[in-house]
């Protein structure tokens, strides 16, 4: 069996998925708007040899959000026009499946697939902001059981497209004038619960056979979609232990699915503070934590449970009692927040530092940072990191410092020994449904 | 007022939306889904100053569908991976309000519009087969008067949505902290017959303002739509008279509407046969008919009645009586067959020759095709014309040969004066909706 290998990933997330990124003056103010941004970043990160590039997204906005979010590319446009400027970076887009039509998300990262030769990956997402609803003709969001139940066909339903023809369908012939072989080109008439689609669709498969399916959702139900469907799963792990537990539950759940768990490669997110000592790293972490505004905290508090209005709140009282409060909205989140604040007693000031940023433990040396890196992969709370890189100087220094240790470990590839994202992440190629199995050749 | 000038788009089609441009050995047998092929004829289209690229898109296939919509990139993800790879022609995709969800058609469309810095068109189109809804969870497509209602207010939710943000709403002041300016973010709050849609986007506008409306569809349903909501129309027209009686009506409903008619840039499709002389052309033209099979013309007649199967009848019988096949998918072709079967008495082969391909008075030398377009130009017939380039020599006839004599005759640009969509069809940046108009100042 080849060596584990660790997996790197950059999230481009532009002036930042919180309040106070923006401010830092080396970032530009339309980062998220900006194609050539993005190029740029994408360019560094396949530089250093990263795995992927990864977009997020929310079909959802109200004027408090932040600001990465109130104005930027879509992914699909963003990645296929980033496609065109790089050649060995994969790239990963998120799309949810609450407001989509199948057939137009297997057509369009199909043909991403096609445009970046292999580099495609979906993360699959159910979307958790209830206001998306009014968004697309619909009074109230779908309720968390059926997202999920939902996302399972889409996601079906997008694979079997994505089967619509053989690898020889078209012979292209013009002796015989044949371009397509029409029995090689499949209908898929699926009619299951939420979807009807008949096809085919109008895309071949790449040369990686299928994009690949990232996951993000932390509920039982989000971790019970990821088994059966990932292979590949953004973490919302911000520490080892609850990081090591997910990673168990997880390859345990598609394992019963008679899945190989080397097969969903695990990345959480990383938010890196470097410096050149621990001392310097730390104070610059501590004096970030210092610059927050308590309000803003609040209103990321808040997006767990549909941006929840917790300004009303005492700050310095006991984390308040949410009864009557939704939970439909970011389920695993918010479960999470309720959980902890209750076992250790958290004021919802102790709540608003712990639940309204990305807390990180990656703050330190090069050294020290690429120690807990490498603790993390060998102690299977990790197969690899997302990094969001939004700090210009965090992202310059991890590419610079941490990733050259990481490659005189061995822990990272120094060089592409591939050029799609399956390559990248060591997954097979997906048989075609369609396909022949090979014939068994009788042993002498 | 400038002077009128003609514009140039040149729709890219792959191996062809027919079924026999794909023999063609200059045509490479996978351009429908090579990216470079795209990029490569996207830069011969800007180099000869083209205005815009133009792709044509169908939701629906079958075994007997054309080769290039058989298996081709979606126009999204091509034009934005096109839009990387050029810098002053215009974009233009086409996709149908059938089955899409405005929202995301607002956000795709205007993510391409920054990532092109205000290159961005898109056709809208209702999609004539009815197939289509068996790929979109439905029994039946739309009726063809409901889908030109909801494409109506399809649209003026997708502009309502392009102005979410007024172009001042972004101060992004570090100093006081300052990123968006909530005053002038605006939700649309659509609630309408087909649509409700909250808003508001999360993208601010471009260059352009927003991107360019371009319209196909014949009937008079389709010509209202048009007259209301387009600023440039992809037109059926294929011979002088019928393309200058669409002109008039299109221009006059236009006019009715109290909309300024230079507004809207009437471009009907052009396939051009260009050789040394006109014999020459003549002679290519004739081989090229010679080699058509009429089983193939028969599928394409179809198509107007939704593949209806033409093969089962008579071929030099009169065209068959029709009554009882639908007309509810391409009803304006539908009907102008119908029309001019029974007005000219055909059989069901001249029915094929005449229906089943794009027919084309473009056929001569390089001067004799000039003349043509100038004819067409000067006498009102079209405002420009786009070009389906899917044989690679009459395109690079086209550009080399052609090209240069409208110039000499001050009828097409030597070099581009703007670099947005909007400058090169001479279209105004359309008003923020809810921008303050200009304070009138007092004369004296
Ligand atoms: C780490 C992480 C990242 C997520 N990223 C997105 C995203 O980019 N866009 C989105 O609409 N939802 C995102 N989600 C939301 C999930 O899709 C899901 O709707 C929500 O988390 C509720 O599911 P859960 O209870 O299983 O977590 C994310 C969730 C997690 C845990
Ligand atoms: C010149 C022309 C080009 C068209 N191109 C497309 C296309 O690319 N995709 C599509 O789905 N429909 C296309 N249509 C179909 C129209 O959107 C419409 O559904 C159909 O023509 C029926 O409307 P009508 O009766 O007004 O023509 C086109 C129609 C015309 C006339």
């Amino acid at each position: 069996m080849a060596k584990r290998q660790l997996h790197l990933g950059a999230i481009l997330e532009g002036v930042g998925a919180d309040h106070h990124s923006w401010l830092d003056p080396d970032l530009p103010g339309n980062a998220s708007i900006d194609i050539n941004w993005y190029i740029e970043q994408a360019r560094l990160a396949e530089a250093a040899k990263f795995d992927l590039i990864f977009i997020v997204d929310s079909p959802y906005i109200t004027p408090d959000t932040a600001p990465h979010f109130l104005n930027r590319l879509e992914p699909l446009t963003l990645l296929s026009a980033v496609a065109a400027s790089t050649s060995h970076i994969g790239l990963v887009g998120t799309l949810t499946t609450s407001y989509w039509e199948p057939y137009n998300v297997a057509r369009q990262f199909a043909s991403l697939d096609h445009i970046s030769r292999g580099r495609a990956g979906w993360n699959v997402v159910t979307t958790g902001l209830e206001g998306a609803a009014l968004n697309y003709g619909r009074d109230a969001h779908f309720e968390h059981g059926v997202r999920y139940a939902r996302a399972r066909e889409f996601v079906e339903v997008v694979q079997g497209l994505w089967d619509s023809y053989e690898d020889d369908a078209f012979p292209r012939d013009r002796a015989s004038g044949t371009f397509l072989d029409k029995s090689k080109q499949h209908r898929l008439d699926h009619k299951g619960t939420h979807f009807s689609v008949a096809g085919p669709l109008a895309l071949s498969r790449s040369r990686q056979g299928q994009p690949v399916i990232f996951q993000a959702g932390d509920s039982s139900e989000g971790r019970a979609l990821g088994a059966a469907i990932a292979e590949g799963t953004f973490a919302a792990s911000q520490d080892f232990e609850s990081g090591s537990a997910y990673y168990a539950d997880l390859k345990a759940r598609a394992a019963a699915l008679g899945r190989n768990p080397d097969h969903i490669i695990v990345m959480p997110g990383l938010v890196p503070t470097i410096a050149e000592t621990d001392e310097e790293a730390r104070a610059v972490a501590e004096a970030a934590q210092g610059a927050l505004s308590i309000d803003k905290l609040l209103t990321q508090v808040g997006r767990f449970f549909n941006y929840h209005d917790f300004s009303k709140y005492e700050l310095d009282a006991p984390f308040p009692d949410l009864s009557g409060v939704t939970l439909n909205s970011y389920k695993g989140g918010a479960e999470r927040v309720i959980r902890i604040a209750a076992e250790e007693k958290l004021t919802l000031r102790q709540a608003a530092y712990r639940f309204g940023q990305w807390t990180s433990p990656f703050v330190g040396s090069p050294e020290t940072v690429a120690n807990e890196i490498e603790r993390w992969f060998t102690g299977r709370a990790a197969d690899g990191f997302n990094l969001r890189v939004t700090r210009p100087r965090d992202f310059a220094l991890f590419r610079e410092k941490v990733v050259p240790i990481l490659q005189e470990r061995g822990l990272f590839r120094s060089d592409y020994a591939d050029d799609t994202l399956r390559g990248h992440l060591g997954l097979p190629v997906p048989q075609h449904r369609h396909a022949q199995p090979p014939v068994a050749i009788a042993a002498e």
